[in-house]
């Protein structure tokens, strides 16, 4: 066992009903496979402000963005966590035995616990517990700032993944939020020029001039003339925008927690063959090397760094129409 | 201009606001890049079934599966078609000129017409105008009643050229009906050992059997755990079932007519990061190549071969459930 263990009683944010509130809750401790993480800063993303209105009923601590350093970590591990290593952690705990996890998909673990969002405790409090498996070192000269979008980058990073793209595709992006700015991001560091994002606040035209990317007016959207569109809205109108800016054969991605069922046409999905890809979570090493390399600089996304203390504050900034990056910092241990 | 041009009156099923009856119409003429097809046999499949329920507001001639004989062709194309010569047709009448057509997409040509259902008259007639450039010359040995097949096969066998299969995927199909036996045909022909499909039906299963297709009952499927699923049935239900049955990151291809709109959890599709794709038409040559080397053989699939004459009850017999493939035969010239 490392030193430095916590103190036993920790500052959280606590989510039920829909309700946010600070309490205090049990420092986790270290046990078989878990590292116990001191929070240094924690990102809000869509999904949160989602579970914040009652999206899959979590009751418990959230937030699943965030860069800490390590605390205690088990000693038996093949590779020892060092207290005070900075790190990021990913956020699918997988049980590693059932079919999914055998197949290699062990974001899709039939059993998986999801930190912050789905029957484990999330990153916003002084310290979270992170599956030793899950962690990754962050680079030295990667500041917290920067790393603490790795989650999220990841998540865009998932798109090249999901879409073979080689950068002669003309894509739409609806939608220049949090998760939009860093998937025109990924695009373009991807060699993909032919991009047009749909922003509806001067700030997020501003953040894709800085990357590069044009933004083009709903209305000047082409019907029908785009080889890949990606909704990162969530919104029903953003997705038939989406649909509506797709050719005949083309690839809708849907990058978004959206809530529950829409609408939607099989006849035309069938008629015009277009294709509908999922995307969640994406793999953190090319996250973090982008972030080392300086390929992908997240920071202009940042528009407030908060104390946990504010998190009520902080959620209701991260609603705001056109919020970018609102991040927490816990207080000193 | 070659000679065997038909009179000037021909014997056609009409069909208009959901009524299907038969009448008189005019021969179709010979014109630039047009043939005149004698049809042989035409077949009734479930697209037509949707527009003699009102869908997409057909009114004309339907039919759009057919083999025939040229009567007449232009005599300035390059390849001549010699009267007698026994051919079957695309069905998507392109511009040669829009967006699309210029991409190499051309089945999604924008001003598309498409025989027998929109904007063109089919073949359940004497005979059918039929643009050069469609049609392709039946093998000898191909005899009509599999030549009839090359459509819809070519239906089936697109879903090869729009999901990646290597034989290795559990695939469940659900519907064995008309084009449901021809996807499982399909796969089976190209090593997806690991197929099974959802038939109501005794005869459906029978035919299954024959093609070497495991028949599952909908309570023994297992749910999340095909790489694969197709949907052939058109309905709600099928659909939802295809959807329950993939596993995550799976593809479910959406290979029917749908009647608009269906409720679909897109929440449910980015968590489980699956892909949807609709799939419609398909290359004939590969059709042809499988009729011809007895490599599929469609002929078990059909019920009844009945005189064009008697269209409507043709149609009731292939609206009834269970029912497969119903072929058209119009009366000598």
């Amino acid at each position: 066992m490392q030193d430095k263990v916590p103190g036993t009683v920790m500052r959280v944010t606590w989510l039920e009903g829909g309700e946010l509130q600070m309490r205090e809750a049990a420092t986790p401790r270290v046990d078989a496979g878990q590292a116990v993480v001191r929070v240094r800063l924690a990102g809000i993303c869509g999904t949160d402000l989602e579970l914040a209105r009652g999206y899959a009923a979590f009751a418990g601590i959230p937030g699943h963005e965030f860069v800490g350093e390590v605390v205690a970590a088990p000693d038996d591990d093949a590779t020892p966590w060092t207290p005070g290593r900075r790190v990021v952690g990913e956020i699918n705990v997988r049980c590693d035995a059932c079919r999914e996890c055998r197949a290699g998909r062990d974001t899709h673990c039939l059993r998986r616990k999801v930190i912050g969002i789905r029957g484990r405790d999330g990153a916003f409090a002084d310290y979270v517990r992170v599956p030793v498996a899950n962690l990754h070192a962050i680079p030295d000269d990667v500041p917290d700032e920067a790393a603490v979008f790795a989650e999220p980058l990841a998540a865009a990073l998932a798109i090249r993944d999901r879409v073979r793209l080689d950068g002669s595709e003309r894509i739409l992006l609806v939608g220049a939020g949090r998760l939009g700015q860093l998937v025109a991001r990924v695009l373009r560091a991807h060699g993909c020029t032919k991009l047009e994002a749909i922003a509806r606040h001067p700030r997020q035209r501003a953040l894709l001039a800085a990357a590069d990317v044009p933004a083009v007016a709903e209305d000047d959207v082409e019907h029908a003339a785009y080889d890949v569109t990606i909704d990162t809205s969530g919104s029903e109108s953003g997705l038939a925008l989406a649909r509506w800016a797709l050719r005949p054969r083309g690839t809708l991605v849907v990058k978004s927690t959206h809530h529950g069922a829409r609408d939607f046409d099989f006849a035309q999905l069938v008629v015009d063959e277009i294709t509908v890809v999922g995307s969640r979570c994406g793999p953190f090493a090319p996250a973090l090397a982008h972030l080392a390399n300086g390929t992908i600089d997240p920071r202009p996304l940042i528009d407030a760094i908060l104390p946990l203390t504010d998190a009520r504050a902080a959620f209701a900034a991260a609603a705001r129409p056109g919020a970018l990056k609102i991040l927490l910092r816990p207080g000193a241990p």
